[in-house]
């Protein structure tokens, strides 16, 4: 690539436009956007006014609304308004949200009546749901029409369109009482009614659905696209496939960093401000911290335990890690489990308990390696009973956590990785050992030998 | 959904297998498929006799392979031939994977011979490689027709392709020279040559080039389908969207469950034998005990110091787990980021030098908070000292191997999530309760008020 970089930045010392126009041309808008990112903004500008209109547009759309922000400042009002007047609804409503009050009006004022009709129509539903996601580029046919004129309807429309593979059938009132391919269409008579042809079992999504609910209906029903209906069930949207890829990415990134304890990064953790993302991961480092705090301070008041049985602090690693280490095993599980809707409300108590027998076992085998470990090494029976019964304890209480936070946090409409892996293993720590002290002040006296 | 099941069940009991056939015959595949579910094999492969043919082989291809297996038994010979000889070949190909030696064999003796080729074909290729994944049913067209007679090859073959939407345009010796897309076919004049309106600039991938990398490419550049080419860069097959998206669940799932400290499971946590898994997520967690036991022999060595300061003890919690926390944070980033691709060869060095520095002012903000803290506990200032420098060289530390272990693995072939959160947690315990004890034995003297 950073041949043709040079080749680029030569061409354009020597203002050789029409070469450039020509090289340019016949690239791949996502491998152009990728280019244009090596040219600070002017030149970038510069270089989309070398590009055909719709390239141009395909181009800027590729690229993160971060970027689309940086060269909106560099762009003349009329290559401006070409550009932004030309996006799809649905990507032109994702950028006109990050940019400030000012910027977004201007920069509605100079869309066409009806575009901007279609952005406020998007900017309305709230974030995150199919009416967010959704644009209104999409083709509807009438059910009395026969499939030749369908295709003469998809001719004359099908540029403007986002995907001219699916029309969806709508009545008098736009309600959708159907859904035909394309390939449909090409594969029937002509002379059949759509009527005929159509699907009339359609799946849907309402604008207020998640777009995580949204994304799992076209993954389950390999959809290339799904119709969004209002309130009254009429058409007003449909998502496509390509929009879910990137909706199905971005939730699994939040759900490993929420499992990381990490906060979500804006836009990308690796192109923020190094600055802020010390601030984010500093907020969410500190609760864990004071819980430590509150550990250290159990250790402090069990000093005098300690200091008649100094060898108790030898197992504390062990204890403390095991809870946290099975606990994430857990939480990760369910988590995933959740998002892939694996667990269910059906099922969700069955594979709680089941988890819970699971824990109990993993618990039991620990257990007995704890107690023959902690034996070996100190050959003190009390000592090791300790050591076993704490991590079987622990392994039942991080199981539970592990599995019922999830659960929990999804049915009050939490995102169900919050209580993420290392928040689990902070708790354990905190938790295994009060159980660990708890019980060795409990078996003292045989561990003293003094014992009644 | 019970409803419809006992629906089903009175009209199998009363063997009314019209009313049955009508009922099932409107409904959704992958619909059918969840509520086939619900009976036992014998019962379900009666249901799939009652589907029509092009219906059964749907539902057939959306159950996991695991249940594909189970039901194989009770289908009668006819019934299987029928429904395997009628799967894609990359269904198929999956299906056989799994299956027993013996088994194979005889599934394959029941297709036709050209079948049997396309399904040996895609088994020649490594495991999660574009070869073993793609579909080998596929449009193909010849440069020099016009587009109304590749409509006309469209409309002849379609009903078989796996997608019609893209066409594949080809020369004399199978060589990929373009793509049409059904929506340029539909758009264009009908005497134009296919030569005119294709694309020449065609991404694709070789046969054996991995899965992820596959679903990279659809992604990036937004298509419903990727062409496959072998190494003389002829066209062999074609990777759809509907596969990908499941891929890209699987990759993720894959990494949420290694950065959990998870074995990945053979299909399903939720539907695996709970004993394999218990035995599983025993042997991960293993390594851990193992290292946290040497974490114990350390403290076990350390008593004559922790009984001079027993105090220090009080540090052991907020010691060791702060190391882990920012660990597992920054290789959640690193790993996340491989994934995306937003880490890559060329900027990882940069990235990395980025991460220490981040490393080293969270340690310098959470070293400040440590000494603050257990001077206020302790008023011990050089108790206080010890703990604030171990927090900073700790995260030092920590973020170096959470940032450069997945980067290694990457560069040596490996998973980068197998450098999973809690291994680096388990590595930052030992570590850094040895940098916390060797500080300590250092400023011993001062500690103790002793110090020269």
């Amino acid at each position: 690539m950073q041949e043709m970089v040079q080749t680029i930045e030569t061409l354009m010392q020597e203002q050789k436009w029409e070469d450039l126009k020509r090289l340019l041309a016949p690239k791949n808008p996502n491998d152009l956007a990728v280019l244009f990112a090596e040219f600070p903004p002017p030149e970038r500008a510069l270089l989309f006014r070398l590009l055909e209109k719709r390239l141009a547009v395909e181009v800027f759309e590729s690229l993160p609304v971060e970027e689309q922000q940086e060269l909106l400042g560099s762009f003349k009002t009329e290559q401006l308004r070409e550009i932004v007047e030309h996006m799809s609804p649905d990507d032109r409503a994702s950028l006109l949200d990050e940019l400030p009050a000012k910027v977004a009006k201007r920069l509605l004022s100079l869309l066409t009546p009806e575009e901007r009709q279609a952005t406020a129509l998007l900017l309305g539903y709230e974030e995150n749901t199919a009416g967010r996601i959704m644009t209104t580029e999409y083709i509807d046919l009438k059910s009395f029409v026969t499939v030749a004129d369908a295709l003469k309807k998809i001719r004359r429309v099908g540029l403007d369109k986002e995907t001219v593979y699916y029309c969806y059938v709508i009545d008098e009132s736009r309600h959708l009482i159907g859904t035909v391919s394309l390939r449909q269409l090409v594969l029937a008579d002509p002379d059949t009614k759509v009527a005929e042809i159509m699907e009339t079992d359609v799946i849907f999504a309402s604008t207020d659905e998640d777009q995580e609910e949204v994304a799992h209906k076209i993954q389950k029903y390999d959809l290339l696209a799904l119709p969004v209906v209002d309130r009254e069930k009429r058409l007003v949207g449909i998502v496509t496939h390509d929009d879910i890829m990137d909706i199905i990415q971005e939730e699994a990134t939040e759900d490993i960093y929420r499992l990381g304890g990490l906060p979500l990064p804006e836009y990308s953790y690796f192109k923020s401000q190094a600055l802020g993302v010390i601030g984010r991961r500093l907020l969410w480092i500190l609760p864990m911290i004071l819980a430590e705090n509150i550990n250290g301070y159990f250790i402090g008041q069990r000093t005098h335990l300690m200091q008649s049985v100094i060898y108790l602090a030898a197992f504390i690693p062990l204890v403390m890690s095991t809870g946290g280490n099975i606990g994430s095993q857990t939480s990760s599980v369910f988590v995933r489990g959740l998002a892939l809707r694996e667990v269910t409300t059906e099922n969700a108590w069955r594979l709680l308990l089941r988890e819970l027998a699971i824990g109990l076992v993993l618990g039991f085998a620990l257990g007995v390696f704890g107690v023959a470990w902690a034996y070996w090494l100190q050959h003190n029976f009390w000592v090791a009973l300790t050591v076993g019964l704490a991590l079987i304890i622990n392994a039942l209480i991080t199981t539970f956590l592990g599995a019922f936070w999830p659960l929990l946090f999804q049915r009050w409409g939490f995102d169900p990785a919050l209580v993420s892996g290392p928040l689990i293993s902070t708790a354990m720590d905190v938790f295994g050992l009060l159980v660990y002290f708890e019980i060795a002040t409990l078996l003292l006296p045989w561990v003293l030998g003094i014992g009644p």
